[in-house]
C-alpha cells in the first residue's frame, strides 16, 4: 500500500490513511480488493501456494492459525480486519500529539479517552458488518451473540504506556477467530514520534502470508542466540512471573545481542514478523493484545507456543513467538524457567474463554 | 525545519534532506540561518534570555555545557555541527535498507561499512571547515592539532546493534566542546522502519536552548517516579556495573511506569530532552555516546551528571540525565548503586582525555 505523508507548517508529518472513508460508519464491501499489491491479493486467493512459508522446524510447535476461516471469504475477512484497525488508528492518529486526560486502572495502568474512542470506533465498525459476531474488547469485555464461530478480539491502543508519554511503538490491534483459533490480523504500528509520527500496517490471514503495507513480510534466519535481537515485556503485576522474566531477561541479555523492552506487546510481535527480531515473550498478556500478532508471525514463517514449549491458544497466560529456527534454543531456558513456576502453584490455566463459544481448541 | 516526505512504488518512505548539498565537501558558510525557525534564530542570538530554561531545582548539578563557546559565533558552530550530523545521516539513509557486511569488535559488537563511511564523511566535512580543530571519532580515534580548544566527538552511528538489524531507533551524533565543555550538538535520529524510515534532527548551542526540526524542546514536569516513564542501557563488557544496572533496572521497572530499553544512547537523551521519557541512566559509556546528547538534555531544561550525583564530564564513565525535578529521587537509588560499586575498587576515574587538550574542567 502505498502512502502519502504531507508535512505540516509546524514540521509535524501526518500519514494519511488510506482506505479510510471520512464515516467510520461506512460499510466493507466484500470480498474484492481496492488497493493491495497483486502480491498481496494472489496471496490471499491462493492459499495453499503459500502454506510452505511455515518451515518444517517450526512443525514441532503446533500452528495456532485456523485450519477453516468458516463462510467468510479470505479476502473478505482479511479486509474487513484492517479496515477495522485502521478506523480505530484514525482516531489515535487525530489525538496522538493533543493533551490527553488521564485516568487511572491501576498504579501504572494508564487508560486515556483516545483508547475508549478508539474501541468504540472499531466496535461501531464491526457490529456494523458481522452484527452477529461476538466480540472481545480490552475495554468493553464481551458483547455480541456467544453462537457465534467469530470472535473478534480487539485491543484499542496497545501500548498505552506509552501512548501517554508520547513514546514510540503502539499501536491498534484487531484479531477475529473462527472457533476459538486466530483467522484474520490486523495491527497498525504508530512510529516515530512528534515531528514525525506515521503508521504502518501489518496484516494476515490463516494460510495466506503477513504483510507490512502491503508487502511480504518474513521472519529472520538467524539460527543463533548469540546472533539474535529478542524483546520481551513486563506486565502491570508484579508476581512470581514477573519476577522470573527478570531473571530471563538478564540471562538473556548476557547471551544475546540484547534484550529490546519497548512496551507494546502486539508491535514486538510485529517486529519479529518482520524480521528485525528474532523472538518475543511475555507472561500474562490478554487475548485482545495476542490474537493479531501471534497469526502475523506463523504466517510469516515463525512459531508460536506457550512459555513452557506447549500448544498456544489466545486464551493462554504465557507466549513466546519466534523466527522458527529459534525456538527449541529460547525454550532451553524460558521452558524450564516457566515450569519452576507451575511447580510453585501459578496459574497456568486459560486465562478465558467466553462462555458458551465454541472452539475447536 | 519543515521536512518532505515522499513515497516510492515499493511503499517505502525517505526523507529528503534539507540543508544537505550534493557533496559532502561543501563549505558551512558563517554566521546566518537558512532555514531555521524565526524561534530557532532568536534562541541562538540571544543567549542570556534563554538561560532561565535551567530551573532553580537543577542548579544543586553543576551545568555541564560551555561558558564561552570560544571565537565561533553560536549560530556558526550550530549550523555547522547539523551539517556534519545530517551528511553522516545521509550515509546511513542511503544504506539503511540494504544487505551490509557485518564484521566484529567484539562477540557483540557489530562495526557495518556504513559506520565507517559515516564517519569518513563526518570527518571530511570537520576538516574543511575547521582543519585545526581535535577530532574524537569512534572508528578512527583522535586526529588533528591538540592544542586546539575545539573538540568534536563524532559517533557515526550510534545503535549499530539495532542498525544491523533494522531495528529503530539510531542515530549519528555530533558534539563539539570548547575546552572540554559541551558547546553545541546534533543527534540525528532515525525513527520507524522498513516501509517508514524517516528521521529527526535534534541540536543544542550552550545557552541556546534546544530544538527538534528546528521547534524548540523541553523535558518533562513529571516530579514522581511512579509516574515517570526511564530508559537505560546495558553496554558489551557484562561486569560488575553491568549488573548493578540490572537491579537498577529491576527497582525501577518495579516502582515507575516502566524502563525502556531502546539501545542507542544519543537516542534515549534526545527522549529525555523531548520530554517523552524522564530519565536515562547508563555506566561506561564513551565521549562520542555522551558529548551531545547531554548538551541536549541541559538546554532542554534538564540535569546532568555521573551516577553517583558527582560533576559530570564527557569524559566520564557514568551519565544520568533527567528531567532535573527528578534527579535527586532518582539518585536515591542509582547513588548508593553506584557507591557500592567503587567500594569493590571499580574504576570511575575519568576514561580519556586526548594529551595536552587544554580543558577547564
Amino acid at each position: 500500500m502505498a502512502s502519502i505523508m504531507v508535512s505540516s507548517s509546524s514540521g509535524v508529518c501526518w500519514s494519511i490513511f488510506n482506505q479510510i472513508p471520512n464515516s467510520i460508519h461506512s460499510f466493507v464491501k466484500p470480498c474484492h480488493f481496492t488497493s493491495k499489491s497483486q502480491e498481496h491479493r494472489s496471496a490471499c486467493l491462493c492459499l495453499k501456494s503459500t502454506k510452505a512459508v511455515v518451515s518444517e522446524q517450526n512443525q514441532k510447535y503446533s500452528k495456532i492459525g485456523a485450519l477453516s476461516i468458516g463462510p467468510i471469504s479470505s479476502a473478505q475477512l482479511l479486509q474487513s480486519v484492517e479496515f477495522a484497525a485502521k478506523t480505530g488508528a484514525q482516531v489515535v492518529m487525530e489525538a496522538v500529539n493533543k493533551p490527553r486526560n488521564i485516568s487511572y486502572k491501576g498504579l501504572t495502568d494508564l487508560v486515556t479517552d483516545t483508547d475508549k474512542m478508539s474501541e468504540a470506533a472499531i466496535l461501531s465498525v464491526v457490529r456494523k458488518n458481522f452484527p452477529d459476531h461476538l466480540i472481545l474488547g480490552e475495554e468493553g469485555g464481551v458483547i455480541g451473540d456467544s453462537s457465534s464461530d467469530y470472535l473478534w478480539c480487539i485491543d484499542p491502543l496497545d501500548g498505552t504506556t506509552n501512548f501517554a508519554h508520547g513514546y514510540p511503538s503502539f499501536a491498534v490491534s484487531v484479531g477475529v477467530l473462527y472457533r476459538g483459533k486466530p483467522a484474520a490480523a490486523a495491527v497498525v504500528e504508530f512510529v516515530g514520534g512528534a515531528m514525525c509520527w506515521n503508521t504502518r500496517t501489518f496484516s494476515a490471514v490463516a494460510g495466506g502470508g503477513s504483510f507490512c503495507n502491503g508487502q511480504r513480510i518474513h521472519v529472520s534466519q538467524t539460527d543463533n542466540v548469540e546472533r539474535a535481537l529478542l524483546v520481551t515485556g513486563f506486565g502491570y503485576e508484579h508476581d512470581d512471573p514477573w519476577a522470573t522474566n527478570m531473571n530471563l531477561f538478564k540471562e538473556f541479555t548476557d547471551i544475546s545481542r540484547g534484550v529490546r523492552r519497548l512496551g507494546a506487546a502486539a508491535v514486538d510481535m510485529c517486529h519479529v514478523a518482520l524480521g528485525i527480531v528474532e523472538a518475543y515473550w511475555e507472561y500474562r498478556l490478554k487475548p485482545w493484545d495476542m490474537a493479531a500478532g501471534v497469526l502475523i508471525v506463523e504466517e510469516a514463517g515463525g512459531a508460536v507456543s506457550c512459555m513452557d514449549g506447549g500448544k498456544f491458544t489466545v486464551f493462554d497466560r504465557s507466549l513466546l513467538v519466534s523466527n522458527g529456527v529459534l525456538h527449541s534454543k529460547l525454550l532451553e531456558r524460558i521452558g524450564p524457567a516457566t515450569e519452576e513456576l507451575k511447580g510453585k502453584g501459578i496459574d497456568f490455566s486459560l486465562w478465558y474463554k467466553p462462555d458458551d463459544y465454541n472452539t475447536d481448541l
